[in-house]
């Protein structure tokens, strides 16, 4: 899709300097080719027409099928994945583009070069495609109301924002007003229960997974897991110092924006304020770019469950929170308290010792979180179709969809059609008898077949 | 499901007394046997899990199934069909409760003794299969803020709505604020579009079944057509004084609540204060029971257009608004002004005269509503998978979704729940490696297959 432009390692350049990202081993080789195989991935579902769940009834001669929603989607992506993200190139587009939505993106201000240069690489395929140029666009800087006025405008189908909590709300407030779904991924920190046995078993090397899950990306993905649950006792104790000595002596990465530090301090003392205890780290980094010093908080769960609201406030940063429970029954409280999340993890134990304490933990946490990991940090969101990027409010706007993986993310971008009684040359061709590549999977008469109707 | 009551009868003696529906031909022959057939096929849909969308994806090992939401779903349900979509007994209580819910109902107030009753049974089969009893709970009247503090609750899980506008975007209001999922079905005119050569070919039977349409259930059904428009000349002339008889000589059905006369004559007045005429009907009937004369208003496509809003007001009653556009292109413009309908019809000759009609016609109504029809009257909600009772706001809250039709009713209910990494005797069942009942459709790897994972 860089076809167009001079060359990718320019393009590279640019988003380097624009957001602080390194080319490697980051944009080159991990996130440019993300972006460009979600791209493929949801070209090949359009092709396929796999993703919009074709559905006939042959005796009341009802058929059924996902199809645009009339009108634009209008998408903002994050300061955070320049590519994999972006509002005319990342996996809201995609889905989007796919469900046959021409699509308004938003430029991110952290941005803008990059963002340009993936607007003309989409107008480029637009016009080779033969689809209308108008199919892609995008805007620049607006005044504040300008977002609230495009998700809730008549003629706006559908929008999507990836971003922080304040803006996100803002913009649902006004789509929901206006009855225009709205797909929002907002906050989320991810809580991390290490079980006993675990840190038993393996607490040095659980440490080290988890600052170095913290640190990645400097502590700027959505899945950055910012809060961890143990238990008091002998165990976690070694595990806090642990994890106090690794987190004091990583090097801070470096943050998307010159306001990222003054963002990430503001959090810190949030919780501070809070009763959190600052163990590690806690300051704006005293180096020449944008950098937080990695940071470490502690808090007992009684002092969690006073103020659970502030304690789960998200740190866009590498800043973790350890919460110390009393014992099983205030982990399960700690877990009842939290708001919606993108993900929840549990570790445990390898021989089993653990098993009931995982059962009593998870029960708690399904219902929280969108996807729930076991012995496996959250950082790390495969592009696959049993993925749920997604979660309670206020992780997100609507716990039934994922915003990753195709073809389940496309779906978000699309309206019910159902055709009653409609002759069959006026049918779309997805729902004549004769399946029009053979090759569709269709729900007919309750079976998913590949048959054509008799 | 009625084993507990004293009788049938009695059940549908009070029934018809709360609610002035008859108990034949429509309580006991038409609507009990659809609810107790779509509670069966919930639980159908329950006892073969497939309606949940087990997803795995064997090389990253993440798999996906939707569960449900993790509160209460609180179920409000409208006063025309007592039994059908009952809070404690109809398509959403079935949908929910299939989900894997507990559902809290409200009683509608204009049938508390039949709602009494089939909670009643509820618990009955609640205690028959071993559920918690409170897996089903019924409330009766409350205060006005009750509602919203419901739908709104940190422990609710979702709500469902069927009923007024004005109700239902007050309780989405406040269940959006929140971020908790709220399904509803409020308004629609469910416009039919009768075009030239179908009115010279039959006007007199579209006339027929037009009124017929209108007058079944004395209008009180959400898809009833309220809204017709034909094109201007001698055959929507015709067609218009045919109407108008019908019209006049169409007896004045029972409407279900004392204050349901006065209801529709202010939907009335708005339209004519809107400049629609009244050719037939149009007053309060002067008749023992509840009850407005069956209506039919009139207005030019010019006029539509200057107000739209006011002349998409809809009557829950037996009346009719026909626009009269001027060609063919006011036509296209008039459906472009409507809002989000549960459906719309189209009629077209036989012979194909109206082929080129119809599609610019279809082309602009497709994305204004849930069900397209085609020479087919819009009531009559057939349960089937592919039905779509819903459609765009004001019509629904969300375009993605039906209220009729099982399985796809249920997702609605659910929240999507991924595991990754996690251990395989922690998964649920139908995300294990070996399919739990050897039949359940799984989408394995990108494909459909009730196949063992090895």
């Amino acid at each position: 899709m860089l076809t167009r432009l001079s060359s990718e390692a320019t393009a590279l350049s640019k988003s380097h300097i624009e957001t602080g990202l390194p080319v490697e081993p980051r944009l080159k080789s991990v996130e440019l080719p993300r972006t460009t195989g979600q791209l493929r991935q949801a070209a090949r579902a359009v092709r396929e027409q796999d993703w919009c769940r074709a559905t006939i009834d042959t005796a009341s001669n009802i058929r059924s099928v996902h199809g645009p929603l009339g009108g634009p989607v209008i998408v903002f992506g994050p300061n955070n994945f320049p590519y994999a993200f972006n509002g005319v190139s990342g996996g809201d587009f995609a889905a989007a583009i796919a469900a046959g939505n021409p699509v308004i993106a938003k430029a991110h201000p952290a941005h803008p070069h990059t963002s340009t240069l993936l607007a003309e690489a989409a107008v480029a395929a637009m016009e080779r495609s033969g689809m209308p140029k108008a199919t892609v666009q995008m805007f620049f800087r607006a005044p504040p109301d300008l977002g609230k006025r495009l998700v809730s405008h008549p003629i706006t189908g559908g929008a999507a924002f990836t971003g922080g909590r304040f803006g996100g709300t803002a913009l649902k407030e006004a789509a929901d007003a206006a009855g225009k779904p709205i797909y929002l991924e907002m906050s989320s920190v991810n809580p991390v229960v290490f079980l006993n046995g675990a840190l038993r078993e393996r607490g040095d090397s659980l440490a080290a997974e988890l600052n170095g899950s913290c640190a990645l990306g400097a502590g700027q993905f959505c899945t950055k897991p910012g809060l961890a649950i143990v238990q008091s006792g002998p165990e976690s104790d070694a595990f806090l110092a642990k994890l106090t000595e690794l987190t004091a002596s990583t090097a801070p990465g470096t943050l998307l924006t010159p306001n990222s530090p003054k963002e990430v301090e503001d959090t810190v003392s949030t919780l501070q304020g809070a009763g959190a205890e600052v163990l590690a780290g806690g300051k704006i980094a005293d180096v020449a770019a944008f950098a937080f010093e990695p940071t470490l908080l502690t808090v007992s769960g009684d002092r969690f469950l006073e103020k659970p609201e502030k304690l789960q406030s998200e740190a866009f940063g590498s800043v973790c929170l350890v919460v110390v429970a009393n014992d099983l029954r205030q982990m399960q409280e700690i877990a009842a308290s939290l708001e919606g999340n993108l993900t929840g993890s549990i570790y445990s134990d390898t021989k089993g010792s653990d098993d009931g304490d995982y059962d009593a933990i998870a029960s708690v946490l399904r219902a929280k979180v969108g996807r729930l990991l076991n012995d496996k940090m959250p950082t790390g969101v495969a592009v696959s179709p049993a993925m749920n990027h997604g979660g309670p409010f206020p992780a997100t706007g609507h716990p039934c969809f994922t915003a990753v993986g195709i073809p389940a993310s496309i779906i978000r971008f699309s309206a019910l059609h159902c055709y009653d009684a409609v002759r069959e040359n006026r049918l779309p061709n997805i729902l004549k008898n004769k399946n029009p590549t053979g090759s569709i999977v269709r729900f007919i008469d309750g079976s998913f077949t590949t048959d054509d109707i008799q």
